[in-house]
C-alpha cells in the first residue's frame, strides 16, 4: 500500500511487503527511542489523540511516539467530555477535528466507528482500537516483537510456531495477529482456549487457507509444548454479555515458572498484549515469571513506541527526513530499552 | 482597544476597528493553519487551557492554535479534578495558575466567572465560554466566516442580511453575534424562533438602536427568504430549567435540502455554531445538506483556529514577529482547509 | 545524595547540603520562570505526569516546570481511565510507562505506592504525593519560600521560629516540612491544633531529638506570638474516617487581619500549602488578608515551579547546561512573579 496520507484502519490493508516496510522503519527509529539522539522532524506538527474509551498504554505510547519525532499532542480522553454526547455525528466530529491537526489517532468502543470517522476526516486517521474489532498497531508491535525475539535465534518469522492462549473469542489483539501471521510462510498455531472462548471459525479458516497449520487445545500444558512463542491473553471481561459470564473463565489458564520449566523449551518467548490481570482470581501470567529472561512483555510495549513512530513517519512521509533533523541528547538517559543481552536481569 | 497584555472577556470590549484588526491578523495566520509553512514565534510560551465544563471543539481549537504558533499547552478539563472542589475561590485559583503560564483560556459554567477569574490573574485571560453569558471567540469566528463567505460575492459585512434560527433565548453564540453584527452598517436580522425562545428584548433593542432592521418570525419558511446567511442553532438543552421543558422545543425547526432549494437563494450561506444535534428527534440541520457547497459549518470551525491564533498573537504582542519565525513544512500535509472553489465537493 | 538518575520519593532522602543544593539550582531557574529568557535544554525530553488522584496545582506546576525547561508533557489524570482498573499491578504499569518517557511524576492515593512504582521503573520517578504519606516537592517549596522571605530580613533558616496551625495530624505537607526544618539549626516550632489533630508523636520526638524547641497549643492566639512564620493548613477532610468527623474541626482556627494585627509581628510571614478553603464554614485564612504584603501564599506556588524545575534539572543532569540553551523571549510577558518590593500591592 501507499502509506503517505492514508488511513491505518485494519491489518487487512497490509500485504507482507507493507509489514516488512513498517518493521524496517521501526528499526530505524530505535536510536531515537533509546535516546542515542533526538529528532525534530515533526516540529510544528500536531497529532490529535482522540480516546473515546479508557486507555493509558496505547494513548501515552502514541503520544510519546509523536513527541519523539518532535511533534505536539492534543488529547481528548472522554466521550462524556465530548460533543458526541450532545448528539454530534461521527461525520461532524471528523470534519471538525481534522481541521485542528495533521493526523488523528482514534480509539472508540464501537466496531467500525474509526473507519466511519476516517471517511469524513481530511487528515490521516490511525485506528487506536475500535471496540472488539481492530487494533492494528497492537498486532504490528506483537509481530515486530516476535520477529525481534526470534532473530536472536538466527531465524525469521517464516516457520514460526505460536501458541495463542486464553480468551481467543473476544481478544481483538489475537484476531489481528492471526491475520498478520498469515501473511508469512509455514506458521504453526496452537489455539489454547477454554471451551466457549475458541478463536472464531472464519479466522481459523483464513489461516488454514493460507497453508498454515492450526491445532486446537482445551488444556494449557499439551498446547505449550514445542512452540517458539507463547502469546497469553487476559479475559476481555468488558466484551462479555455479563460479568457472571466473564467470571466463569477467569483464572482457568495460569502460566507460571514451574509450568514453563516443565513444558516449554529453554528459550520459548512469553508474550502478552497487556494489561495482564494480576488480581488473585486471574493471574494468567504469574509474577514469578518476572525474572525469566524470555518474558518479552515489556519489550513488547517498548517496541510499541517504535512501531507507532514508524506509522507516523510513513503516513506523514518523513521517513527519509528523520535523520536530517537529528540532534544530540544533552540530558541523563536511563537504559530504558532492555537489550537482548541484559533482558530480565535488571 | 489595546490588545497587548489584556483580557478577552466579552464582545462588548470591541469596536468595529478592533474586530477588523482581529480579522486582518486572522487572515495573516492562514498560511500557517494551512501548513504552507510553520512558525515558532511562541516557542517556549505556555497557555493554560482551563476547561471547567466539557468541550472538545473549543478546547482543542485553542490548543491547536497555540501549538500552531509554536507554544506549549497545559490543560485542565474537569472541575471535579480541581481545587475548586476543595473550596478554593476563583481568586486563589487565578493567582496560582497565572504563575504557571503566559496566557490562560478559561471555560466555566457560571456566568461572569471568567471575568472574576481574570481580575485576579497576573496573565491575560481569554474567555472560552462562561455558561450562558459570553463566548467571544465563537462570535468572532462566526462573523469572520460571514465576512469570508460574502467576500466571494464581492461584498462586505455592511448591508448583510442574516436569519438567526432556533433557540435564540439561551444561545450565547447568537447573543454575542448580534452585538458584533451591530458594530457594522445596515444589517438586517430575521429572528426565527419558536414562541418562548425569542431573542431577549434588550439585545433586540440594542441592535435596533444602532439603526439596523429586525424582523421576528415563528415559522421557518417565511423567515429564510431573501437573506444572505442562515445561522441555525441547536436547542441549548443544558440551559433549560428541565429536560421536559427542553424536549418541547426539539426538532421544531429543521432545515434540509428540499426546504433550502424551495425557499433560499442559490448562494445563501448555511452556518451553525456546532455541535449540530444529529439525533433523530433534533436534526436542526439535515445531513442531506452535507454536499451543499454553501454549507459553511466546517469552514467556521477551520476559521476558529485562525481567529484564536489571532487573539493569542495580539494579546501576546507577536503579530509582527510571526513571519520572522517561519520555517518550511517538511511533512505530508492534507488539504485541510477547503478553499472557496472546492467547498463541498470533496 | 547523588541526584542524577535517581528517584525523589521522600524528604528523608535529603541531608542539609542536598536541600541547599536544590535551593541554589531553584535560584538559578528564576530568570526562566520570570520570562527574562527561555531555555530549550530539555528539548525532545518527555515527562510522564501520572496523576491517579485529582490535582490541578501540583500537576500543572510540574508540567509547566518541564515545559519551561523545553521538554514535552504526556499526562494521565484518572485512575479509572487507566490499566490499574483492569487489575494491572504497579510493577507492570511502571515497567511499561518507563518505556514511554525520560522521567515520571506520580501522584497516587495509596501511601508508599509511588515508591513501589519507582522500584520497577526504568527512569527516575518524582513523588507528586502518595496519599497521606509524602509530598516532597511541597515541603521543599515551603521551606524555599521561608528561606526567601526571611532573607529579606537579612536572616537564614537557622534560628527560624514557625507556627504550624490547623490539622497537624493528617497534613502530609506539615509532616514533611517538619523533617526538612529539622535539618537546620535552632528551629522553634509552635504546634497549634485542636485537641485530636495534634502532630504525631514520632515527628515531634524526631524534631526534639535534633535539638529543636517545640511548644504545643490548643488555641490560636497564644501560639502565633513572636514567630517568624505562620504556616496555616486546611482540614484534610478527605483523610478523615468520616465527613462528620471532619466537620467537627472545620472553621475552628481562623486567621484574619484583625487577629494578625493584634498578635503578630509587623513582618510575620503568612503561608499555606493551598488550596485554602474559602467556604463560609472553613476560612482558615480570611480573604481580608489578601492585601497583607506578608501573605506569601502565591509566592509559594510561584516558587513551586522553581523547585520543580530544579528537581528535573538535577535528576536529568542538565544544571550546567540550562544557560547554554538560553534564548530571548519575543512575546509580551506579564510581571507574573511578585517581587519582594511590590508584593500584595498589585
Amino acid at each position: 500500500m501507499d502509506f503517505v496520507g492514508n488511513h491505518i484502519l485494519s491489518v487487512g490493508q497490509f500485504d507482507r511487503s507493507d509489514v516488512e516496510r513498517i518493521f524496517q522503519v521501526a528499526d530505524d527509529m530505535r536510536p531515537y527511542a533509546m535516546r542515542n539522539r533526538i529528532t525534530r522532524v515533526l516540529e510544528g506538527a500536531i497529532v490529535s489523540n482522540m480516546f473515546f474509551e479508557p486507555s493509558t498504554r496505547t494513548r501515552v505510547s502514541f503520544g510519546s511516539a509523536f513527541n519523539l519525532l518532535g511533534g505536539e499532542v492534543r488529547e481528548t480522553t472522554e466521550v462524556k467530555a465530548s460533543s458526541l454526547a450532545k448528539g454530534e455525528s461521527l461525520y461532524d466530529t471528523a470534519r471538525v477535528l481534522s481541521g485542528y491537526s495533521d493526523v488523528i489517532v482514534m480509539r472508540h468502543p464501537e466496531p467500525h466507528s474509526v473507519a466511519e470517522f476516517a471517511q469524513a476526516s481530511r487528515v490521516p486517521v490511525i485506528n487506536g482500537g475500535d471496540g472488539p474489532n481492530e487494533h492494528p498497531s497492537q498486532a504490528l508491535l506483537d509481530l515486530y516483537t516476535m520477529r525481534q525475539e526470534i532473530a536472536e535465534q538466527g531465524r525469521g518469522v517464516d516457520g514460526l510456531s505460536v501458541a495463542l492462549i486464553g480468551d481467543l473469542k473476544y481478544g481483538r489483539a489475537v484476531h489481528s495477529l492471526c491475520k498478520l501471521l498469515g501473511l508469512f510462510d509455514d506458521i504453526r498455531l496452537h489455539l489454547i482456549s477454554p471451551p466457549g472462548l475458541e478463536l472464531p471459525d472464519d479466522i481459523v479458516k483464513a489461516v488454514q487457507a493460507n497453508g498454515h497449520e492450526v491445532h486446537a487445545f482445551h488444556e494449557l500444558e499439551p498446547g505449550i509444548h514445542g512452540v517458539d512463542i507463547l502469546y497469553v491473553t487476559r479475559t476481555q471481561e468488558e466484551r462479555f454479555p455479563s460479568q457472571a459470564e466473564a467470571d466463569r473463565y477467569r483464572g482457568l489458564f495460569r502460566l507460571n515458572q514451574s509450568i514453563y520449566t516443565q513444558h516449554c523449551e529453554p528459550n520459548t518467548v512469553i508474550m502478552h498484549p497487556l494489561p495482564r490481570d494480576s488480581r488473585e482470581q486471574a493471574q494468567e501470567l504469574d509474577d514469578d515469571l518476572n525474572t525469566n529472561p524470555n518474558l518479552a512483555i515489556f519489550r513488547q510495549t517498548d517496541n510499541g513506541v517504535l512501531v507507532r513512530m514508524a506509522l507516523f513517519a510513513l503516513v506523514l512521509d518523513v521517513v527519509g527526513e528523520v535523520d536530517n533533523h537529528a540532534q544530540p541528547v544533552t540530558w541523563y538517559t536511563a537504559k530504558r530499552h532492555l537489550s537482548a543481552k541484559d533482558r530480565g536481569v535488571r
